[in-house]
């Protein structure tokens, strides 16, 4: 109001190219970040990608030596050691990041397309790891709230007769579930996890099995006890999933919290194997997820049989059938390797600990030579 | 086979301790690049910031100054470039993708979970884009082939009657299709798209709606003419819709290399508006556009009408027919919308081409001073 017009005027347009300006250099510093970030990305990558080959060529170095007999075993031990901590660097140190990735997988780009899903940052992925343990929390509580109160509605309310609806909205919350636990999974092993590439399949054919069952057609008037049979089975059978999740996720969280803290897990993993866990959960958990996958595989046969005499003839009771029996297999097999793997490991262990307390007279060795400080 | 035993031993250890050497290093180099990055990153974020709320602060003033009448029409026009000059290198720039980006919002974030799907280089974000709009073409041919195909073998094959795999298989793919659709249009609104929050909203209803027709029971051996006639109704409506989608895709690329080059587009923009872009396809698109729409509401009235007359009782009849009417609606409140804005573009072009042949006597601004060299 006290400047005059043509003041004011001046004032602005000096301030407006002072913005243009400002403008300009931020865009030049901008455009140089970027590149400079990724030059600099790119002799990393290269220089890490060097130590790959060469780590490689040390191994089947050591490995001819062995064969030749050159070298003693307590040698051979201390040299392998060595690689496991340059190996580490590359696998779980900053550089993993820089290192080419697992690929996309065909899952991820046909939901998402080319996007790349892989976090810079060590502690953003570990974040999405976080995330994806909470997540399976909360879902494997619902897991077992919906069929449990589907149940209990049926024989309270509904007179041993579903109705349609709240059926279909639990098959289409399974369907949601599935999709999102395959695509979290990808972006997971994206991501450096090491989750065992079963899992997510089981969870392409769980979606699979969702999407089917929600054209199932189960309602049946004159005879539903008949028709919803299988329903009724299968939701039997995911109250007990729920259950073995829900111990499952609080098993593997103690176990990742302690692999951590004894810098055995890299933690980007979805908990699999390799150490012999709190071994009291151990003997309640396995016996539990095998008579599931018992019941699961009853479940898939019960099916076909029903398909096979004929009492319902629909397709879908056929590939609910087979899924139900695909997935029980592949589960057993997987879980059967997971024991075997910690059971390998569990007894490799106690050999290097009574071998460590042979060793103990030993002078220290020489092996952390070189430019070592 | 040369060394001797020792030798060779020895020279193993070396090259190890090398290994961990050069690993140790290397680890180093990556931990500084990615804390270096950060910051710089940082501090980039912060200029871009006080630039944006200066830039804020600027057209307040001068919008005061033109109600006040204290400058006149074309020194604020001239003031009104400028800004949008500065503005271009936030949106548009290399230091956009530095700013916060809009949220992911809850749909990623449910599929997903918390990872960031933001590329920070402005080549794979137009990447994205680029494999968005050919992911459309294929698409839009499949849209067309998918339910052409089942009618003819509906009059050809199938004795006027549709079995029911083949219609839910398509209807399979249609969720399928409209979810990938709407998680990429997401992805592309993080990276920078200006794309109308209602396509995307369109795309959860036909997501709804894909679902509820997948339970919807279409099985009536003994009227099928009947109970089939809200799908038949429907693979009309999808054949029609692909043809406009192959016209609207073919148009909207040919628009956005035409405001590429003239440097009026954001590149990430999915096109919706703006500039009066080819005459002729304008013409041609709309009117088909609006007849489209049309024949949505008119099949959604059909529904509703068919549940409330008691022909066809299921609650999927009325949540598609309603869906249809909603979209139908929405599709063309944002069409007249984008029309309009076009309409005003144009009619302001035309103005300021004349005022610029008013203005070719005069001398050249004195607008671009200040440090500019």
């Amino acid at each position: 109001m006290g400047d005059s017009a043509g003041d004011s005027s001046q004032n602005l347009r000096e301030e407006a190219a002072r913005m243009v300006e400002l403008a300009k250099e931020l865009q030049d510093a901008a455009s140089g970040f970027v590149s400079n970030t990724c030059n600099e990305e790119q002799s990393l990558r290269q220089r890490a990608l060097v130590l790959e080959s060469n780590l490689k060529k040390l191994r089947s170095s050591i490995d001819a030596a062995v064969a030749r007999g050159s070298i003693d075993r307590s040698v051979t031990e201390k040299l392998h050691e060595e690689l496991y901590k340059a190996k580490y660097v590359l696998t779980d140190g900053d550089v993993a990041s820089l290192l080419p990735s697992k690929t996309h997988g065909t899952f991820l780009k046909m939901f998402l397309g080319p996007i790349n899903v892989r976090a810079m940052r060590k502690d953003v992925q570990l974040n999405v790891k976080k995330e994806y343990n909470s997540y399976k929390d909360r879902t494997a509580f619902l897991f077992l709230l919906f069929p449990s109160t589907l149940l209990l509605l049926r024989s309270w309310l509904w007179n041993g007769c579903f109705p349609v609806l709240p059926v279909q909205l639990y098959q289409a919350w399974l369907l949601f579930l599935y999709t999102s636990l395959a695509l979290r999974e990808n972006i997971l092993r994206v991501n450096g996890s090491d989750i065992r590439p079963w899992w997510i399949y089981h969870h392409y054919c769980a979606m699979l099995m969702a999407l089917t069952s929600l054209t199932w057609e189960i309602k049946g008037e004159p005879n539903c006890a008949h028709k919803q049979k299988g329903v009724q089975l299968f939701l039997a059978w995911a109250m007990m999933q729920g259950v073995a999740m829900l111990l499952q996720n609080r098993y593997q969280r103690q176990r990742l919290y302690t692999r951590i803290a004894l810098g055995k897990a890299k933690r980007m993993d979805v908990v699999w194997g390799e150490t012999a866990g709190v071994e009291g959960q151990l003997w309640l958990l396995y016996p539990i997820l095998f008579i599931l996958q018992g019941f699961e595989a009853y479940i898939g046969l019960l099916l076909l049989k029903t398909a096979v005499a004929g009492v319902v003839s629909e397709w879908q009771v056929i590939v609910c059938g087979m899924l139900l029996v695909v997935m029980a297999a592949g589960n057993f097999i997987n879980t059967v390797r997971t024991l075997m793997v910690k059971l390998r490991f569990k007894a490799k262990m106690k050999r290097s600990k009574s071998r460590q307390e042979l060793d103990q007279g030993l002078p220290p060795s020489n092996l952390m030579r070189g430019k070592q400080s």
